[in-house]
């Protein structure tokens, strides 16, 4: 198994990424602190720290917001603790601390903390699972107290969520007397994962373990819990009749083949199961992992990385249902993939689970967030026609433009903690090897000591150096993409691995080709059928309006013409261009008419994905069809 | 201004039809009579009758259903008129008598009739005009009372719905006092101006007028209502925060230029502006009702003449958004599209409008039912995937087989009243002329007392006899898919009619070609780039599983080698095929990929859309992608 390399010990040095790791740092993180405390203008509410102020007694007041609204500040507080990791900055460090002082007033004597629960319901904690968040937001607040723990070796937080832990513990289990059931929004088997990693309490573990064995084991426990005569729902109408497949709970997890409902939920889950397999070689639950990954990436992922296509409830719906123009493909739900990917990596040293992982974090999670940090996709559709995206029809999730903030905030801080623990995406080791998995220049501190750098230009351009102050052993990722490639050593392959001897001072250069190309999907996906999309390394390109031109489905691609790149000042450097045909418009009046249409040449423009939108409002399209000759 | 003729002077003797109007007679009247009173096992249940029953102190219970629960049984009541027309059935007579008798038991004493309030809230009559649909089910039952009494001379109904149209004009106006508002779901302007012609009285077209003049002039009253303090609010969740757009009150009727939100409540709110418009000469009314029309048909309208294309909200969206596999096109939808030009036509003498209408009912409407009466679609998708319909998602809507029956049960009774009215939609006449609109074989007795006869085997056959007793000027239709159209007799040609003098017993031929072709959208309509249907006569057709294999999309169509029409036992006779090319499957576990596409060359079979679904569950697709030669 893969060993994660502390944050501390690596350094990214990057022109594509130091600009965001910066973003993340210096505009994300104030802006979302500046969120949360309702300081932006014409953004969404949030009310997040004035509910922990007013549950903390520092305040009064109503709870405000969603029933998940503390888990804003968690994944915030989380994201610090990456960035200062690798970037001292005490006035960060102090707000930080300020914050997680008010996290802990606000704790109860108990060690509960939920401001909602708390501020409307205390009677009603732990009465609605289902719905209630309480171990999803726990599960946050605890992921950060581990994540601060480790940035900045300071246990109050931890310590207070010790606490939360142990009140869980006792709480929930098989014993007589506590309660037999599981969250409707998997996250704190993760968190609990991290717990007994970072305090060696074995109560955690078997925790995290009880939640996910009993997952789905008895169905009837939401109904049931749904029955009781003060039960207080939290969704009005979504309360009364809900499928249990929505929250995973339709089969025990070891017997589900296809990944199903809530997207992030699903993935959570995943993760979290692979994190236990990993720990305890469990392989009826590691093949459940295998099936269930196989299942998204094969047949429910879109080209960008993005899962979940169902507009409603954010979930899966069926193998290769991937409607491009109603996606819905919920930021949190790659980055939900990325975790899943990571472990799975982990676990079994396989390269090829990086593939995934790769085409999410450099399409949908890229795309959801503006060049300046200040605007957000929560909804990543692969094709937008931004008058279509009306309020009160089956486009309605579809935001044209990124957004400042959204009343259910989910996505930006988890984008940001993504960001800042960027690293952890790039090297892993073992006993006796160094494993890189994205291209992405840093300089890592290794278990025994060694300092090892890659230097590269990746995405713009596919080489790269890689130099150790130590002998050592390493393994780079083969990419799904990669054509010829070349290192400046022996080396052999294992597992979608190079693996070779890195001497001490001598440098090894790797290359490959991943030329722009086109890409079919499967012929099984309904919405892609006679379409190609563009890709370039791990970059899916796109088409938008500012550079083709209103209707963008009049254009078709012509597919044996070359793909050219072309540097541009456009964000990320490279556009793409090739030849094809627009269908001339006709008249206004005619809906429908046995005309033949015509057609003009035209030289089609296309940018990266993770760049769309950039430019203000407009169409964008990145399953093109390819032209009838 | 044409003038309708009565059902009762129209007598229909065609084979493709008849079959219909037996089923409306024999099998959905008696089948929705069960439904009603829940006989139907499987079925959504009804409560309609127990409804009334519980209202009228003849059974105990409680109101169970929707609020606009009553309209069921009114439109079934409509349905039974049409048919007794022209199809004397004493026993069915006898049914409805009693029926009648239950709705007048219901009825309160002042002339209130509602089920749903007179049992749930008595105090809340009028106070919830927005979602209470009170008007909307007066509407249905005076249309009802209307259409019993021309077609069986009995008077119990229309005089008790005079006291309730009187009880209308006393409880709404401008006058002080009054209620000065309008109802959420328009209809009773429609019923009103029937109740108008059938008695005479002035005030009833002055309460529709205001209602028609009202709308949108004063833009929060609905606002104003919701927030009384003991508002009662029918829909939840939709209760707080809606869109006025959605019950066409966003602008007065006179500035409204596009078709904007629920579609049923849009084409019955425009229907009724085209009666005021007739009867009354208003130029700037007609006016708007010419752009509603335009805007619909030459932007809004699905090639089968569904119109409403969002899932959510059974509205419409924006121009040219016409997705296929999302379609909501709700059956009641076309029906009010072929009320409204049904409405224009007569007002305006040309056939124009009737190309829409043909188009609504030889797809959409006849599409609504089974073969056997007794399945029902309510949403009329133009491409469906039957697995990927799943409930929670965004095809949600979809249903890809017909339903026994609807717990909102709008559609099926609808269907049963259009078909039952079909005669009105095959003639027309003014002073001097005899029209004919549709190409449906019948005899009729015009206001001079002359018999005219079509016989015809359309839409199989493109060729007619006209026959008539006396001399008439007649007026026939040139449908917009009619090539060289010739009659046996000097015509010319006038606002889309050949106009002739038919002599006294002496036949007139007419034909046309109206041939299998490829029709295309206006590039504008972003679903169907690259794609084509084919259409032949008015009917729109379809390829299904059944006859093409699974994975309908993997199909494109050579549009350069001929359609041929195929004799077959298939429902409506004639299959038509044409050349085209499969695209081979993948290996399952590859979802994207360089791979260029391998195709095979194959058969297509395509089947009128109107009968699509009639043999068992499968995939449909109405608009094939054009094959890459």
């Amino acid at each position: 198994m893969l060993q994660s390399i502390p944050l501390k010990n690596i350094e990214i040095q990057n022109p594509f990424w130091n600009e965001y790791l910066d973003l993340v740092h210096k505009e994300i993180i104030p802006y979302q602190w500046d969120a949360m405390n309702d300081r932006i203008p014409g953004a969404e509410p949030s009310h997040c720290i004035e509910n922990y102020r007013i549950a903390a007694g520092q305040a009064e007041g109503k709870f405000y917001g969603f029933v998940f609204q503390d888990s804003d500040l968690a994944k915030w507080l989380e994201a610090v603790a990456y960035v200062l990791s690798s970037r001292p900055d005490p006035e960060l460090e102090k707000l930080a601390d300020e914050a997680i002082d008010l996290v802990c007033a606000a704790q109860q004597p108990d060690g509960y903390l939920n401001t909602y629960y708390t501020l409307n319901a205390p009677h009603q904690r732990w009465r609605n699972l289902r719905e209630g968040h309480e171990l999803y937001c726990a599960g946050h607040i605890m992921e950060a107290a581990v994540a601060y723990y480790e940035a900045t070796g300071k246990r109050k937080l931890l310590h207070s969520m010790m606490r939360f832990a142990d009140l869980i513990c006792d709480t929930f289990g098989p014993e007589e007397g506590k309660i037999h059931a599981y969250p409707g929004h998997e996250e704190v088997e993760l968190a609990l994962y991290k717990m007994y990693k970072a305090t060696g309490e074995q109560r955690y573990l078997d925790m995290a373990s009880y939640f996910i064995d009993i997952r789905g084991v008895d169905k009837d426990y939401y109904h049931r819990e749904n029955d009781e005569p003060d039960f207080m729902p939290i969704w009005g109408y979504l309360s009364k009749d809900f499928d249990i497949s929505y929250y995973q709970a339709h089969q025990s997890v070891r017997e589900q083949k296809k990944a199903a409902g809530h997207a992030v939920r699903a993935t959570y889950l995943y993760s979290a199961m692979a994190d236990l397999a990993g720990e305890t070689g469990d392989e009826s639950l590691l093949e459940a992992c295998r099936t269930l990954w196989d299942n998204i990436t094969k047949k429910q992922m879109y080209v960008t990385g993005g899962i979940g296509s169902s507009g409603i409830l954010e979930r899966f719906s069926t193998d290769y249902d991937l409607s491009n123009e109603v996606a819905y493909a919920e930021s949190c739900a790659s980055i939900g993939l990325m975790l899943f990917g990571l472990r799975m990596n982990h676990i079994t040293r396989n390269a090829e689970y990086f593939d995934a992982v790769e085409r999410a974090l450099y399409n949908t999670v890229l795309a959801s967030v503006s060049r300046d940090g200040k605007r957000f996709f929560y909804v990543n559709p692969l094709e937008v026609w931004p008058e279509a995206c009306m309020p009160n029809t089956s486009k309605q999730h579809v935001k044209p433009v990124r957004q400042p903030w959204f009343s259910c905030a989910c996505c930006p801080p988890n984008i940001a903690r993504t960001f800042a623990s960027l690293g952890q995406y790039i090297w892993a080791q073992d006993q006796n090897c160094l494993y890189l998995n994205l291209f992405i220049g840093s300089t890592v501190k290794t278990k025994n000591g060694a300092y090892v750098t890659l230097r590269t230009k990746f995405p713009v351009e596919n080489t790269m150096e890689i130099i150790g102050d130590k002998a050592i052993k390493m393994a780079v990722r083969i990419p799904d993409y990669a054509y010829n490639f070349t290192a400046g050593v022996t080396y052999h392959v294992k597992d979608g691995y190079a693996v070779f001897d890195l001497e001490a001072n001598k440098p090894v250069m790797i290359s490959f080709e991943a030329p722009s190309r086109f890409i079919r999907a499967n012929p099984e996906v309904r919405a892609n059928a006679g379409k190609v999309c563009i890709q370039r390394g791990p970059m899916v390109y796109c088409f938008e309006q500012i550079d083709n031109g209103a209707n963008l489905s009049a254009l078709s691609v012509n597919t044996s013409s070359p793909l050219v790149d072309v540097e541009s000042d456009i964000p990320g450097g490279i556009m793409i261009t090739a030849s094809g045909k627009r269908c001339k418009p006709w008249a206004k009046d005619k809906l429908y008419s046995e005309n033949v249409p015509e057609y003009e040449e035209v030289v089609l423009r296309a940018v990266p994905y993770a760049f769309w939108g950039n430019r203000g409002s407009g169409e964008m399209l990145v399953w093109i069809r390819e032209a009838v000759q």
